[in-house]
């Protein structure tokens, strides 16, 4: 069985929750909360010296790192990977536009408002990456004007990479109502057979604690 | 023909530019001068509309976005894109890192060191960057004590992406004194058949100004 190390919480391992869900494949998670440092413990660290979640771990024992790597790794034969090969160039530029223009904006502010001790000392790294994050939001807008989907014709891992985070983006300060164009794509992203929430533990899932 | 869209000084451009070398690919190139602001100019906009480089334009007018993407998609059916599922997840793992925690801070202290004309401004965020670019150093080192290569058992695209702005990391104030299995990656990347320096421009490469 497949084990799936990352808490309930982190959008990048709920990119992979929601993937395994909608492949509907049996897995054991175990529960890594970032938010109480434990990627970087001795013995997280054991399993995965990069100290980073989410993490796959095959039956005999290979780990593969990255949520984009997992979603490819996990998608293939699927209908979440295009058979054509522009489509699937165009699902990979998407999912590293999550990661290199969205993610490390939208997704840290909301650590940092939702889940730092001390949000206020991080007021002007919360507000350039505000900027920053908008202008994710805006690419995004232009995107769906005239499309249904990111980088297929068809629902993807483009949506899924790209939902996880702004879904939840309000919890990071940014008000969807200006994007009404990506406030409809959620809602078709939520409408897709399998689909669970952030917090939505499901039936697959064999949740067991770091340690155990 | 191809049509790539970047300055030579660009690393995300030069890992293309190698890519098409390797693959002896013949192309057009047009400059687009990230120092210059190039890539937010109305011309360059008109293209591209999200203003990013590199971009890779097909003959029927399709555009690609995004340097991962752009290596991913000319590489197929090529050596330097794995055959097996489990070797290609692990290459876009490492081409996943290359962007979201060596690119953001090797290249960035590159850009404000060497392009920024106030240097001294960024100071604080030189010193920030320097230690997250130490880590991915690390990381790259811990891994290729016991691995020729980055993902798969031979050369491929995650090699030519974290080669790019590895090799000039020192532009940024790196110092790879202190990693020599990531100093003897370099050689053997740079022994590669096809490879090219950053600033080599190649035969199968024609060079075009934006605008003309």
């Amino acid at each position: 069985m497949l084990t799936l190390y990352g808490s309930l919480e982190s959008g990048n391992v709920y990119k992979v929750r929601l993937l395994l869900a909608q492949l509907d494949i049996p897995h054991r998670r175990i529960d890594v909360d970032q938010v109480r440092g434990e990627p970087r413990s001795e013995p997280f660290l054991a399993i995965n010296p990069i100290g980073k979640v989410p993490a796959l771990k095959l039956d005999d024992g290979r780990l593969l790192s990255e949520s984009g790597a997992i979603l490819f790794y996990l998608a293939q034969g699927s209908a979440f990977w295009p058979d054509d090969g522009w489509e699937q160039a165009q699902v990979l530029r998407w999912m590293f536009f999550e990661q290199y223009n969205h993610e490390p904006y939208i997704a840290v502010n909301r650590y940092l408002l939702r889940f730092s001790k001390n949000p206020e000392a991080a007021a002007e790294r919360v507000a350039a990456n505000a900027v920053k994050g908008e202008q994710a939001l805006e690419t995004m807008e232009r995107h769906l004007r005239d499309h249904e989907w990111f980088g297929a014709e068809r629902y993807s891992l483009a949506d899924i990479a790209l939902y996880a985070y702004t879904h939840v983006a309000h919890e990071g300060g940014f008000d969807l109502a200006g994007f009404p164009s990506v406030m409809a794509w959620l809602s078709r992203a939520r409408a897709r057979p399998g689909h669970i929430g952030l917090m939505q533990e499901t039936s697959a899932e064999a949740v067991w604690r770091l340690g155990e």
